[in-house]
């Protein structure tokens, strides 16, 4: 969870120390992705005189992924009702992108992991790019997470509220979201204040990390690096899911699951041998049901 | 269940008897929700200018909490694909308000219980105001049900629409919704025709009270005062919900559930001495993880 | 699942062989459903002032269903966000309905199942045409399945990715998807890229349909016609479920199900005797909760 | 010139004296011009299903003229580019009609000039209200100038702007406009800040009422009561236009023109006998063109 | 005058008859009309990806011209302030173009005109088609006639009133336009209710072709086939302006101008031998200055 | 109309030579002119809550004028209809004046001019950089100029459509502007394809700077420093009109006008002792009546 750090703790405003080394990986990264997306971008623009303005105005007009996300997101949250207007929204997200690399570098990772992750999006991180609700959720979010630590708290309320009512993903603004991070299908996902996902997480939609309503201050999950959460898991309280387990779609979890560990059902248990097989880390895989497969034969 | 009462009969068209005790309670009550609200706006309105004239229109500018409420969810539900303007509901919703105070009671009695019981929302009842899809929807619900009983059907199913739309809340506009009630996240929840949820129930996002598809007529749960339905929990047929009871996170209920209980797994068994440690209704409490601990910790 | 037979090999961008005697079958029904519905909109245009034009420009002036549906859908999908205009969508859907009479009598189809399975809609065909998300989401999946087939794939993915934030509905574009299907609420449902539903089948809100994240290829379960899918139900992979079969409320499913059968839980197990009561389809009878009360009974 | 009185004198923020008798008159002529007004729109209703709910929301609904006229202005003005919602300009339109009962009744005034002179609006006081520009930019025009006397000039001025965006008509708010006015087409009328414009006054389009440019202060026409000014005429500097002049298409005017008199050409000279033909004030027979026919006949 | 004959009796609601040898010349021409124009959008869209979408949506994907601007007019005249939708007015105006055979043969017959006359449309005949103020006022001012025609009143003055609003081209529904007109630049042009413009003539903006506001009935100017009126020239009252006269600009006409006669002046007097160089009738060869030069050169 | 120079040949697309100092000198003036508007919008936003977040979002929160402008812009001339939505057209301008910091010196002095010659504007920068479609409209045009000289015309005459649409303002983009020109009031102007406006000019509304329309190539009026033309004034051909010129309101001038000179009448004449006053161009005064009136004075 180590990379992710900073934003994990969601009282320091401050933004991860500079590291010259890390930050040119990430801008090789970045770059790599960027290229790979406007080569794909000029096929469909080509190929759909339909999407052509679109694919040209939100990517190909863009130097950087940084400068095209900013701009997507900003029509995609632009708000009549709320007077955040497109232009509004730009000045806002490109100025987060600007003052914070580690949210463009967030982003690029965020893309490879899904291109890797999902079959869906194979050979299209542009698709990932405009069109994955989970994806452009949480980019929303990571600015929303800066303007939380610079106590413009107002602003970033408004923008969590955006975010459920068009991607219908709700994520409090103070919660902590790590890097590589893949929201599939994201639907219906709610991750609360004080809740930490790691690195490399992978989580599908209709996922709950919960409070448990009872207490106050830190009372919501902490997800370790290359945890997968399967569809409709339901994960309460101030628990540990240790890094590289597995959660079974529909599982209640309201304990700690230790690293490598399989919960399933409903409330959860652990299966015995769950992380024998070795092989990546679970959220890596993306293999969100075939360990599920030994503790669900018999039952039908 | 007892101030609910006339919303429980959904073919009855009459508004509540006036009391005028009662009725002067309700506007103390209102009156001082928007005082609350108003000081909070203003420190907003000059903390960020982004939301300064979203904040004033909405809010500052408005004498009552009635009229803040209807301008909002105008601009929320407009809607140019069904040519339902803003303005066109502002008056609606203004007219609904008018002439119905116990709406406008229901709505501070729902401000004031998302600031009881959701940690995130204390101390911002105007961020549940003009940010929580939960009480946003169960407004609107308010104004399509008094609709549906004066015989405007078509009008009240356009705006469950909408509300379906832009929340992803799906109420019935024949179901009825008591006073002091919480949707926390809200996204999901679907409120068959013939449900009736009484006063001071919590429900969570996911949460369906379905019909059983077989029965015509009355085939949908009541949901009794106090309740706490955890996320993800699905309630099916007619069956009672006894007040005070809590349901699970994720649980499948397809049998009446006695008042006080405990309620969990799918399907749904009840918990030994659920209630038994007695203190506050558990609607109220709004702990929707704890009382399930006993019952999860052996299996994991 | 003959009739949707040509739909469910998503692969296959040939529309169905004509055959004179069913086109002509078809036909009449569209034309009857298409009766029902304007006189439905004609009570509805004189009763409500305020949609009295909504309803004219949205039914009662277009002569056909498919010039109704292809409007509505227009109006409901265009984004500003992705340049699709309205005029632009509605040629769109105007011509895939032209070039394509199956996807015209399906939408006929799917409204007369909605009629017969959904009390709420009973009575309502307009309401189901206008309102419903489920529906409206369907149709405007066969006309992305039929750009897909074409090749047209950019554009086909961002009319899923426009579906799935107006109606929280997500279904890939390649996904094959048969008549007479009813998506009932329809919020949070996810059907995957390999997955084929076949004719009547009856889905809930939150069903997933998904894929096991490990494969590549064909990795999306198989549903059977008159199937019914009970809310919140998860079902992983390349798994069949038989003809006739139903899936409880919130059941997690990761193997076959036989034909008739009943599974419920999670992880799912097979109740005994599911089927011998005999009488309609499950999906057509749309019961999705007394067949689980005996196995709920004794729980609670 | 003694109605518009109080509307002369820009610096004056004091609404007028109330006068009970006049006031009492005023509402009848209010009340009797609505009810023509909400006929014809009944008729347009049933007649044009497109228009229905557009004259519902806009007329139908509103119990008077005041309430339909800040509802349509509302709709007009609206803005996304200057962040003025529609909902946000109908309260500011409405508070001002509230306060301001001589803005009520110099509107219906208006309605009722344009139906005296303008024959192609005789018997369409609906279509006046809701088409004619100059009647709509004229009654944001008293808004703003109330706005401007209150001391809230930048919305005072921002309401011009959009004035003459949307209408093509350009009215500075700190200028005086009696009752009874008609601005007939409208497009590129422009009149200035110190601009005093008496009762029973038309205006041609394209018509400029404006400054010297080197004078500061008072340096905009003085035009009096029943004065009818042709389409394209200039009148500039602070000169006096008496109560009944008339000025021809196209003239430019520099100096005083008695009352009464005709002021014909570019320059403008005095036309002999000009108003001894008598019968009504110039401004109120609408003849904008006869009365120049003697001066132009031997030239062409 | 004679082609636009049955234009020119606006009671008169029947279409022209049919003539088979002028429809195939109306159609030939519009057909190459239309080749002209896809091959200059193929360019404009190959070489400006910011427009793609928007050629290929307005222009390229429709077979004919009547399709494209029947897309384009409504487009640019929805509006949500009347609930007139953009796919609303698609319908109408490609009814209205499937109708009337000789609306299309007009809009073919303007588009020449405009590529012949004005210089900076040369070349250029896409630019005319999308972006000329007259060329697009022209056309929804004849779907509105027709619908005056059909007695459709309030529509077609709503569409009048539209087409001033965003076009600052106002022309009564009932004024009869002849074939192969061009209004130049256009802002400010007023045609009144009896008006009648004959076949290719040509007005600049701010033309008025006004009444003299005293009498009822027949009061506005018959403008002859190719006659050339000049920026800003007033003509009032039913006066008849013969085939091929000139009008200067800024000259104020309120008397019969004889055919091929020039008058210039305000007030207006006849050129002498203002014909005598023969050549192109005025509205064609667009010359709208020099024929001025001997009057005025003396003058400076 | 040394400043001016580079803009003024049409076909030279190469923007001017740097020329450090005079650049410093535009940079301090810009500085100036922008530290001056901020103060300004920091009291509207201040003192009107409905205003303040559009002056943040277009004033305050950007650092220069020139971002303040292409926000602004953007938001103004944003088009459903032709897809050209906001933050594209915010990228454009963004780009042009990043590219061009002649079009932001102009800029800067055309507000200057603003400020020095309109007494309503005077002391209100912000309310001219804000409102004023004439100022707003040449900013625009810059950019189409810009865009034209690259030979983007398809782009160029876009913008050029949108601006004639909204602030009724019609300039060829290949026209050439020069520095600190003020368009007052605007509506109805338009400038041809061959036109050159020199610097200091002012233009009141309802000019024509119009071509012959018999002439192909450079056919249009070309206006010296420090002109002043009148209201409604229309000059055609390609005439000179000298250094410090006055046209009087309504003149039709078809010739050339000598440095100094008044030109005023229909036709134009030249005013014996125009210039002989001295003082500052006349450009520069603004006093467009006072020099007609000795020519008037008698004539009324």
């Amino acid at each position: 969870m180590t990379t992710a750090q900073p934003l994990q703790h969601e009282h320091d405003p401050s933004p991860p120390e500079p590291d010259a080394a890390a930050d040119a990986d990430d801008e090789e990264e970045e770059s790599r992705v960027w290229s790979q997306i406007k080569a794909e971008a000029r096929r469909d623009a080509d190929g759909e005189p339909a999407l052509a303005s679109f694919v040209y105005a939100t990517v190909l007009s863009h130097p950087t992924l940084a400068g095209s996300l900013a701009f997507h997101l900003a029509n995609k949250l632009a708000s009549s009702s709320t007077l955040l207007s497109s232009t509004l929204l730009y000045d806002l997200f490109a100025a987060a992108h600007a003052a914070r690399p580690d949210l463009r570098a967030a982003a690029a990772a965020d893309l490879l992991a899904a291109g890797a992750r999902d079959p869906a999006c194979a050979g299209r991180l542009s698709h990932c790019l405009l069109d994955y609700k989970g994806f452009l959720a949480v980019q929303a979010h990571r600015v929303a997470h800066a303007l939380w630590a610079q106590g413009r708290r107002a602003l970033a309320l408004a923008l969590q509220s955006r975010v459920a009512e068009v991607f219908a993903v709700d994520i409090h603004p103070a919660a902590a979201v790590g890097s590589g991070v893949l929201l599939d299908h994201a639907t219906g996902v709610v991750i609360g204040e004080t809740a930490v996902v790691g690195d490399g997480v992978s989580i599908l939609h209709h996922v709950t990390l919960g409070g448990t309503g009872e207490a106050v201050g830190d009372r919501h999950p902490k997800v370790g690096d290359g945890v997968l959460i399967g569809a409709g898991a339901t994960i309460l309280g101030n628990v540990r899911i240790g890094a590289g387990a597995k959660i079974g779609a529909g599982s209640l979890v309201l304990a700690d699951v230790p690293p490598g560990a399989t919960a399933v059902g409903n409330p959860a248990r652990l299966l015995l041998g769950g992380d024998q097989r070795g092989g990546a880390p679970a959220g890596e895989s993306m293999d969100h049901a075939s360990f599920m497969l030994e503790w669900s034969d018999y039952t039908i």
